[in-house]
């Protein structure tokens, strides 16, 4: 038996088992303060163990970031510059070590869920996979040879700057950039663009897919020419409006127009991009695929 | 003592040697039909065996392509699809191969390149690097978790969509999308929008150098976002514009603008984006150290 913690900057999510067909006792709350929000997860841990009379083998944390994610670094493990107050230079992976006595699998939440995905969901046997998320923000997680995708920090393919859709006059909210693809095409993009939530743009709904499906399909073009994904898995609240996700499939197609030989970039896209095989749960069991993943190093 | 072949779609470079202090024979002629052009290559490798009094234990080849890299592939180490006339299906390896019965290293020019500045260039040490280089076409390398990237087909960068320049008012040269990266900002796309080389560009040379730059800037925030290298090699003619690589360096700070909280990205970005360690010689050693991992396969 593992443990799994998807801390988020909203919430945190935690679980015990084995794998999906094995999730035992998904729980969540708010996350506030740090030692609060730590302390928490912790005890939920200890009650699990005292209820099945046995102690998790390891913990995984897919973490909501900026993160630390470089073995070799003194801060490895801990939440960098974020703007959540009260969370930056937060010790997670120390603080759980220390606490539990077990090895911690940690990465970034979307990495966590690309490597779930590959592991259990849509990318099985697929390599490059890659996992986006569009909530809240837009972020990405891949799977390359075999490893997730660290480098000089992690991928945060959130704030490319893409081509502006004709009719689109929003100036864009991103605090840093404007105008860059979160700043136009995440969920708080959406809600100031349309002056609605996204779940309620009614009448509005076809012109708001239009425009998201042309910046979403740059990001799969760009993911598609610069990393060669196998598969591109497409998750996040955002994706739930309903037409996106073929609107997304049928921009991308006429953005690579035909250029890319292959039958993923053209009659097989529905296939390419796709939903999350393991739907909401993506997440929880990303951190339950990193617990597996610190055993068996 | 191995072989390399830097094959181009314009002329085959040949050398033998053990690295780049060791580099002999460099010989050059032009691409014409696949028979007469890698029965020359054969015959240079034949000439250097007997000069030497030795064989070649492996030779490495650093293909133009598109290619074929899939090892499970009935077609792997052809030349797949290219508009190069006779060229399309060509079986390099297989005609390489069974020429010199020796293990022969396969992939792209510009991973090539890339896995040699990894070894001996700019990029030692690092992981993921990517190798860029913008002349007749764009296109980029990467070792990423100690390997070449590969995927769904190889990374095609030059055709991404990237943000137009205010001033720019040229349609763009790719046939498949007028105005991607390639269509803009190749040498091709220079010379038709500036109506003369880019090497005699003049007192236009300024304006030149400040598109040039938005547009390689774009690429390049695009590799930090969706690929996080360590560094990134910018190679090839078109860079060789005086000014350029100061300017795209400033304009990729300008576009991240703080967001990628890294001094890579903002204090160092002079150690970051940089020429090729190995000059004008990254292509040819890339077959050479292609060769080398040929054999310790
Ligand atoms: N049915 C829906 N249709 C469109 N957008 C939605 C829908 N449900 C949620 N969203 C948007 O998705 C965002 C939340 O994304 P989600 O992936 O659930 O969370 P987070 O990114 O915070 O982890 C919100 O901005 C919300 O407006
Ligand atoms: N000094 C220079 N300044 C600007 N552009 C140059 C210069 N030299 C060559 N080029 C351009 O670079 C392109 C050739 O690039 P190169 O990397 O040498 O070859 P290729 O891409 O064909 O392998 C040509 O389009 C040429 O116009
Ligand atoms: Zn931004
Ligand atoms: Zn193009």
């Amino acid at each position: 038996m593992m443990a799994s913690i998807e801390a988020g900057g909203t919430k945190f999510v935690c679980a015990v088992g084995t794998g999906p067909h094995d999730l035992r006792a998904v729980t969540s709350f708010p996350t506030t303060t740090p030692d609060e929000t730590l302390a928490q997860a912790i005890a939920f841990v200890r009650e699990q163990e005292e209820l099945a009379g046995q102690s998790v083998s390891a913990l995984g944390v897919a973490c909501f970031g900026p993160v630390d994610l470089r073995t070799d670094s003194p801060t490895f493990g801990h939440i960098t510059s974020t703007p959540k107050p009260g969370w930056g230079g937060t010790d997670v992976v120390g603080t759980f070590r220390q606490a539990l006595g077990v090895p911690v699998g940690f990465d970034t939440d979307v990495n966590g869920a690309a490597l779930a995905e590959s592991r259990w969901g849509a990318g099985q046997g697929l390599d490059p996979v890659v996992y986006v998320t569009v909530g809240t923000g837009i972020g990405a997680g891949a799977l390359v040879n075999r490893q997730l995708l660290h480098g000089l920090l992690h991928p945060e393919v959130g704030h490319v700057l893409v081509r502006r859709h004709p009719e689109d006059t929003f100036e864009g909210v991103c605090p840093y950039h404007g105008d860059c693809l979160e700043g136009l095409a995440a969920g708080p993009a959406l809600q100031a663009r349309w002056q609605r939530r996204p779940a309620d743009l009614g009448p509005l709904r076809d012109q708001a897919v239009a425009m998201e499906s042309w910046y979403l399909a740059q990001l799969a073009t760009m993911l598609m020419y610069l990393l060669s994904p196998e598969r591109i898995v497409f998750g996040g609240g955002v994706t739930k409006l309903p037409g996106l996700l073929p609107a997304l499939r049928k921009d991308a197609v006429s953005i690579v127009n035909g250029y890319i030989d292959a039958p993923a970039a053209t009659t097989d896209i529905d296939s390419y991009i796709v939903p999350p095989g393991l739907g909401d749960q993506a997440g929880i069991l990303g951190g339950l695929a990193l617990a597996q993943r610190a055993v068996s190093r």
